[in-house]
């Protein structure tokens, strides 16, 4: 695995590679969920018009192999305790890759405007007087959806969708409205959800909404791996224990209406509007 | 302009066409917020691979043309103060379309699960027995933040995102939690908006949001005809007089980072971030 500065010397020589005089450009792409034909048609010829794409770890390997055969990848991604190339670094790293005159696709899971810090990507570009363009995703909240059945807003269940990250709850100060998150007729998604899975299920019920909210986890959406588990904020941190993928929670009265093969204990006494006959 | 009946007779004619003992399915299809390349791919292949295809007034021709050439179009656009499909003959259309062994892709704007009254299409198709899928799609918020660059969350200016309708905004009990909505922090996407902008910015005032609070209002997110202004919530009602094109609001300080030609006289004292050097 490259350090950082192999990073560095890497940008340095693609810097040289464009050079020409042309103006480079920075793409932010939504890469959607996971499954590659979730790609809008934009993304896709982003991808396969770019010299080089930035991406993260998690970026599965079909998405990748859509580039152009030419186009350099680069992979900053974030790994959790392991060497990673800092925000300040990858900032750097697209300015000066479309100063050199590139092409440069950077690549974001889901959406880069839901939780995806490419409002700040975007403003190094901007603020350094580099062309910048941001094509939307289909951020994962809605591919966990569409993939159980389970409508994130719905007549007489949910009016409104609020969607919270997971690191956000388990801030030192969170700054997370409990009382208004937890209001029934209102669904919740919780990225990056599962390690706080507890903590959110604590906080919303000490709020008051009900032990008995079905909630849904949806792990690796969109994928061949994707699982999904039903259950309720009193069940979920037992039924979710030792997960430790990419998962997202889907918490509401519209979770209800899930089709799911794994129905946890928890679930098993909620009216199950979706599957009745 | 097609009446009731007409409808009713071409799905007979549709389903006489289908028979052959195949089976039918329904794909409740996000159609994206109308660029055809905001499409997802598997969205343009189910398309492509429809028998018919059921959609809305608005959904753009661009994305009608993507459709197979042999595929029927059935417009059951919904009309204001016109004659109109009503939500349950849609429903018997679709299970009727699906039952005679057609392949039914049914376009929704923007994502089938937001706002869509997809999960009641789904519900129905699902109770009689008729195997439906879900492809999810890039929701027009998405697009909207995208497109005039404003992160719908952002480090410092927005940990959360709401999303509602103007609908239950102006609804007799519209059930909407207007003090976690006005809530500094947070971004409040309204769909559907316009109508009730005055409405949403006088109910967000009074439960203590900020009369300086920046104000993105996108119309036809993604199309040609776009179009977007910048103001604050004491100046919006003046700022889109006249507007009756389908458009949201964003709400929240992110929407100062939107880069807009047409900035309002009330958005001139805002610290607009974005275009700092």
């Amino acid at each position: 695995m490259p350090g950082r500065d192999a990073y560095r010397d890497s940008a340095n020589r693609l810097v040289a590679l464009g050079s020409g005089g042309k103006t480079g450009k920075v793409w932010l792409v939504g890469a959607g969920p996971g499954d590659p034909e979730l790609l809008t048609v934009k993304a896709l010829k982003a991808l396969q018009g770019a010299d080089v794409v930035v991406h993260d770890r998690l970026t599965p390997q079909g998405i990748l192999d859509l580039a152009a055969p030419a186009a350099r990848m680069i992979d900053v991604g974030k790994r959790k305790s392991r060497h990673t190339l800092p925000q300040d670094d990858i900032n750097r790293l697209l300015v000066g890759l479309a100063e050199g005159g590139l092409q440069v696709v950077r690549l974001k899971g889901g959406d880069p405007f839901v939780f995806g810090r490419g409002g700040e990507e975007m403003l190094v570009c901007r603020q350094a007087g580099v062309e910048v363009e941001v094509i939307p995703g289909v951020t994962s909240a809605l591919a966990a959806a569409a993939g159980a059945g389970a409508p994130l807003t719905h007549r007489g269940l949910a009016q409104t969708v609020t969607f919270v990250t997971g690191h956000a709850a388990a801030g030192a100060d969170p700054a997370l409205d409990w009382p208004a998150l937890a209001r029934a007729n209102h669904t919740v998604v919780v990225y990056m959800g599962v390690s706080t899975a507890p903590v959110v299920a604590a906080r919303l019920t000490e709020a008051g909404r009900a032990v008995s909210t079905p909630v849904l986890v949806v792990e690796s959406a969109s994928l061949p791996t994707e699982r999904r588990v039903l259950t309720t904020l009193g069940g979920l941190a037992r039924d979710i224990e030792g997960w430790d993928g990419p998962a997202l929670l889907v918490i509401g009265e519209v979770a209800a209406l899930a089709s799911v093969e794994d129905l946890s204990h928890a679930a098993a006494g909620l009216e199950l509007k979706g599957r009745r006959a």
